[in-house]
């Protein structure tokens, strides 16, 4: 699967695993337009490594006042219980992630 | 570091560290034509899930006769000891690759 090629458009957020080996999981994630609902936060017991491939997004840390802008190529490394959430993804165009997750 | 910012062009092959933990890197790899030297097969003790963000390569395994033809978006995941070479990168153009090595 070439991670460009993407599915027909749905109303969730569209996950396919790449890689599970162990305590890492490698996957891609498609978003179009969704956010995470409000007042949610992301409190993961996993760290995540996660990079923009295509679409822009606003990714939240709890612990900071402003949103990171996220484009094709920008990375972020989420340390374990570092809470967060999505607050935007570009409604235009698919936003394609690649996240490792791992332990 | 925007993995799509790249450094100048240099006459070896450009290793960037994203993340080291426990068992786990990812790496970004530049390359600008660079193969591997005639004969050599890389024999490796970690797997190594490998995606081609831009660029082109072709990637061959001992045990498989024809090369695989990557371009943006295709991934291959390498077993340990797999041996493997990089037959080919494209002289024309800048190859970036996420390499994700894990025990």
């Amino acid at each position: 699967m070439n991670l460009m090629s993407l599915p027909d458009p749905v109303a969730v957020e569209r996950v396919d695993a790449l890689l599970s080996h162990l305590g890492l999981r490698i996957e891609r994630i498609v978003s179009r337009g969704q956010a995470s609902p409000a007042g949610f936060w992301y409190d993961q017991a996993e760290g995540e490594w996660v990079l923009v491939l295509a679409g822009a997004a606003r990714l939240r840390f709890e612990d900071e006042t402003d949103a990171r802008v996220l484009g094709p190529g920008d990375w972020l490394d989420i340390a374990p219980h570092r809470r967060h959430r999505v607050d935007w993804t570009d409604p235009a165009v698919p936003t394609v992630w690649l996240a490792v997750f791992y332990r």
